[in-house]
């Protein structure tokens, strides 16, 4: 059955207007003013904006990390995600080195499968390139509509990929029409002044921030985008932290290189200081990168208001606090690192972001929806509301105001990383492919909606911020 | 009568889809597939892209310039603009110092009235500011709609106006809601190597450029960027030419300085060498800044890319090479600066552009349109394609490969800058508030039919690029 | 007679070893061990170090400022410059527009004849350029000597000069073989922001400084490194106070200006905050440019360390806090700029920089004496200890620990600016052409002892930073 | 015997004068006009200048490389460095890992022991960082006086140590005293560029250039000033070639890392096109950095002049051309890197550098001899003429005008990568602790005469540029 969602003021990454929008087959049919009301399904937006539903570039669930599971897996993430306004995520698939890629592949397809409420895809990590690993790339590529790439330079001795594997992976990209994502921290340095740390017998929670200091995201974000303009590829830096990383994000665009940036909403509105709360209660806010200075929150909005930065990511990695976090209690190392965002990512950038007048309602769109969608090969299919996309919706009203709690989260997790915190605006009812997953604040979805996305190669991505228009 | 475009593809600033525009009351009252044709005027886009219309931040049309006027005044003038693409315009009114600022707006109405054949709309400028100036500037803005202010750091005993008038201008802007606009060169220094050209006998055009030296652009844009932040106002840097000065409005923005840049067609394809051409020629391509070494077309491009600079004028200026142009035959201070653009303006940006990979689709509606309106307080009737806007509409056909030639252009001017430049993509139709102005190919609209536009205040533009939501 | 300075440590700009001195007929005629003491007056330095005679490129004696005179005239300061280890100052000689030059340099010798207890040389203020001025300048320079020009950005209608001015008097220099001195702070931005917190009954002195933003001399400054390169000329910005010009200068320089930047003691120790003392004290600190926030201070011992800051002026313009600077008790416009610093110049510089390790002993020696002695004109004659100079010579005790008063010091003024604070190190004797000006800190020279020095072009200045060598 | 060199113009860091200079003992006893010349051999300048001997702080005589061994050892090396003016040398002391580091020094002792003609001392190469390291540095420092390490980012699989190494040594050294040395290209790119380059068949020498490009200088000069500023260390950059290398290096000093870079003469007059040279002449131009775009030479020249790099060093590695540099006809990874240079180090520097007005005669002396004295610990030893220094002199004709070439070279090898350059200047005696080296163009010295100098440690050098003194 077609529904007309009517009365709300529609927002895309450009405009700003009233108007109605039909839905047809999960598809925009037509928005206009006075449509033929018959036989549809009737949704009242009662003045309420309607944007397109939020993608969620950067999560983890269901992940392996330090010993411990991601509390949150494919249904409770996805379920939480829905409830704040989120209708496609893209998941990091994990890989191990010297075994078949498809593999992994396979063990995230069946994390996934029958437990997704909304839209998914996935990344992959590349954690070495050799003859074998580049012969697996276009099968992948072709078959599984993977083309994002994620190279860490931190994570010494797990994660981590040296200097001549990032390089490689940027050439290879290239040549596949994949893009790169990097974790921009230099795992070397790290892994020293974390060991000279715990033998100075400094575990609590705020060494981990002081032994991963700014200035080394800023040096291992140049280099790769050295690498990048060098090779002229193209490069995607996940959760920027610091003026450090934006300054030479910054640079390498002035210069030309195709290089783009992700902030998350835990570093434009916490900072260092929460490592330092007593009872251990800094655990809940270590992240990689760390919590910063607080000015750097002012540096992170300026960047997105300016176009230095693009996207927002929720690095959703949640562990709770009780029994997972605390294994870390007596050394810092080994609090899982992450936190439960995916549910607050686009209603902390609204209140804190728009309401304050930090970015614009249009940018509030473009950097939570549809730049990622362009990047990332899901566009036109998702990230705006436009005739013939999917009807992703989110009917969102600005006006209430509410707290965070983890009391009232949905997410699985024991605490909030933003208890308390006093937001402006809330998702009322969320529509994935034309059904409704949330219905005035109401979980209707079900699990095993949610549907795996093949992306498009980057350079077929015909509106993405760089490629040019084939005629 | 309402009208229904079909087959075209849409392109806005953020999306490009397929889809029919209905067209009531001069208004774009629905998008969609499949849309009811019944009492519609059908128009078959045949495939073919469809943009908002153009919006053309910097027009002389009508002016006094050196004891001469310029050739195309706004009838002329607007059909050639029509017939570029361009639906708006803003253009110039020229002030008296120690005159009524009421005066030139009647003046400038006076020119105008009956004549142009799309839409239009006035900058002002400050020449000085002063108690009298001070008074007059409310009820202009309330009455008028004039909400953009443009100072001149060059043109010494001219137009110039000194620090303390740009200084003071920015902050009755910010406090009355409007945006101060600057020609950014130091007319001091100009003066002096002017001088010293003509004493050393240096007449020919080139020495228009030579005297003129990027550095000094450089610095007058720093300049009125230090005072836009000192005074938290906001700042549009008009006809941008240089690396020098994109490198000061990019160091502003990341400091979080609201400004903006524009720059125009003539500096991202010609350079400083077409001054050198033979038999008086390079006469034709006398600019103020003038035309550049040939490298600082790609920070141009760049710049348009990552979002430094943000619009596309054309400062339109027209004059006849014989009998306007050939004043400054002995002397190069006589020519009169300008030339005719305003009907290439969107054509070179879409073919140089978007056809060689520079930019995407959706940035060139961006700053050919979109952004302008947002910024100067057209937007959201003016500059895009979007359910209640103004029927603006360019229907653009991107294969067809023709020569640019003073021959077949519509401007009442003598030549062309662009003579013999091949170009790929031409305006096919073009509506005005839903009336054809252009109909494939050929004027169908009249003189007069174009309506004044009144301005929103800056503050009040919901959308401009950094205001905040006010809900 | 001839001397014999024995036991001591003798600094030059690159040098530190023990060595003898040997003076005949006021100039050093050999440096050694073991020297012949036959027919010398023997000079026991007791292991101190011995530094070649402080230079001061920076100061205002006997000079009208705001409708009250300098407290300090040529005999008061040029013998408190002696107390502080300072053999050579160079002072502002001020002119006025539309008047001979000559007439205010005979002004000046008239104010220093007889007087000065030390040597010295006149700069000459450019207020205008033209024919007039023009014609004036060779002749001064043959036949006073003097080779350095200022020209001031600031003090609107009082001795502001415009871009133009500042241009030419750039371009002449060069020709000349003249050094350009700049006071860069935009003084149109000052003039409206003074009648605007005037207008709003802010007269404390605190709003001298809020009315002179740093963002303004950071402007100014770029402005003139600007016009500098431009004109291939060279250019000394005096009293650099801030981060903001510091970067202009170190920009400028590695684009390969010939720009050269001097700061004084009380930007380095000092900050905004004294403007804020209560009783009115804050005026004792009205400098222009104003005190800076704090944090500047390292900004700028680095930009000594490194080089991009190459001397140490005192801007030396004393009033007496009773009955000078009270003329601006109810309004901050008429507190008169300036404070007495001629006579710490160097004891804080070596106490806050030498001895907490912010610059090397040779580094002292260098931004206090020789750069300034090479940059002027006055090396060899002044500025190192080396066979062949005039014996101006400074003995001095690094280990006395001592405070700076009021009660102690030996200008003429009736405050300090710097009461209390803790100084390590002492001027002990102070040789000037080889005789005794103080003896074991007591002066022994008298006034009218000091000659004037005429200086040599700055293409002649055959060891100047840039000059190059003409063999 | 004592000697009185006369009739000389002294030249030093800081100045220019004429004087005598009396040696007795092998060290400078005095200096003035007029010295009592009983008993001295009487030296007459003849109006010739007179420079402290220069000091090349990177070389590598008798150095075993890519399976041969650099044809000049210390015997030839040395000659042919004094017959160039330099009269001290550190060479560098390969490691090998896991093997005692005093063996290799031990080694490097055997090579130079009683063939070197003038005096010299180690840096030591760093490979790894472990305890079994660590252990053994104090006692390097203090029985062998080597205060420098080296450590390679580049040469992959050979010298190349990691980031955890490089900042380890940064923080070792820093205790211990030390100054880190740096040879900053990524290795990692360089090897994936180099094997591209030979799978495609691309194996002329052009080939080294192409696959090392300045980026990549840039990024690892960057990384190792980020590790030093972190680390609060000192960093010597080595060779610094290009642009982009300079940026970081100036960007960092601003930022008050203690950075220091050196340049080499071939970088400031050779380039990039040398190695497009027919007949595998382009051989003769690998170096690694290797030559650049020959717009980089103006970057370096400026940032000797404003103080950006500081010293000069040859990196003198010589082979033959035919019998060594041809290994690589076929592969240009197999052609020896390096060239013979130290011979023309000095006169190349004052004929392009001083001749043509680039640097200033005292700029000379600081960057070929006084900085890298005071640097690395030599100084006031060797460095300067000042009074208790050795008598370490080169007495220099400014005037006379030769050619370079290998037909009059001392070097052992087989031609000049300066072949044909037209020189103004000319070594025309050399003293070593007072004994003649070179007399009047003839070598006149001994092989064995020179000495092993253990140098201080860095914290210890009371004049290097950034350490505090001690009182």
């Amino acid at each position: 059955m077609k529904k007309l969602v009517k009365n709300g003021v529609i927002v895309t990454a450009a405009d700003t207007y009233s108007g109605d929008i039909l839905i047809e087959d999960g598809k925009i049919a037509a928005i206009g003013k006075g449509l033929d009301e018959s036989s549809c399904e009737i949704v009242d937006a009662n003045g309420a904006y309607i944007f397109p539903g939020g993608i969620d570039p950067h999560t983890h669930l269901d992940m392996p990390f330090g010993g411990t599971v991601t509390k949150d897996d494919f249904e409770t993430g996805t379920i939480a995600a829905a409830f704040g306004g989120t209708t496609t995520i893209i998941d990091f698939c994990l890989t191990d080195k010297g075994k078949p890629l498809q593999n992994a592949i396979n063990t995230w397809h069946a994390k996934s499968e029958g437990k997704a409420a909304i839209d998914y895809s996935f990344h992959l990590m590349i954690g070495e390139m050799n003859d074998q690993v580049l012969e697996q790339l276009p099968t992948i590529i072709e078959n599984e509509g993977i083309t994002s790439f994620k190279v860490f330079m931190a994570y010494k001795d797990v994660f981590q990929a040296d200097d001549a594997t990032l390089y490689q992976t940027l050439i290879q990209a290239k040549e596949l029409g994949a893009l790169v994502m990097v974790h921009a921290e230099n795992g070397d340095v790290i892994d020293y002044l974390t060991k000279k740390a715990l033998e100075a017998g400094s575990t609590d929670p705020i060494y981990h921030a002081r032994t991963r200091p700014p200035e080394i995201e800023g040096e291992a974000t140049g280099r790769a985008a050295c690498f990048t303009g060098l090779a002229d590829s193209q490069l995607y830096v996940v959760h920027v932290s610091c003026a450090e990383a934006v300054n030479q994000i910054a640079q390498a665009r002035n210069r030309g290189v195709n290089i783009w940036g992700e902030t998350c909403p835990q570093y434009l509105v916490l900072d260092e200081s929460y490592l330092e709360k007593p009872n251990f209660e800094g655990a809940k806010y270590v992240w990689s990168p760390p919590l910063r200075e607080k000015w750097n929150q002012e540096v992170l909005w300026n960047a997105l208001k300016n176009g230095d930065l693009q996207t927002i990511g929720s690095d959703q990695c949640s562990f709770d606090f009780n029994g997972q976090k605390d294994l870390g209690k007596n050394d810092f190392t080994k609090i899982p690192n992450g936190g439960p965002i995916i549910e607050d990512r686009m209603s902390i950038l609204f209140s804190e972001g728009v309401q304050k007048g930090k970015i614009t309602l249009n940018q509030f769109v473009d950097v939570t929806s549809t730049r990622t969608a362009k990047l990332f090969g899901l566009y036109p299919k998702k990230g705006t509301i436009a005739v013939g996309s999917d009807a992703d919706l989110l009917i969102f009203d600005p006006t209430v105001k509410r707290k965070i709690s983890a009391e009232t989260h949905h997410m699985a997790v024991d605490y909030s990383a933003f208890e308390g915190m006093e937001i402006t605006g809330e998702p009322v009812s969320v529509l994935c492919r034309g059904e409704f997953v949330i219905k005035e604040k109401q979980f209707v979805g079900k699990s095993g909606y949610g549907e795996y996305i093949k992306r498009s190669k980057f350079n077929e991505r015909n509106e993405a911020q760089q490629s040019p228009v084939k005629l």
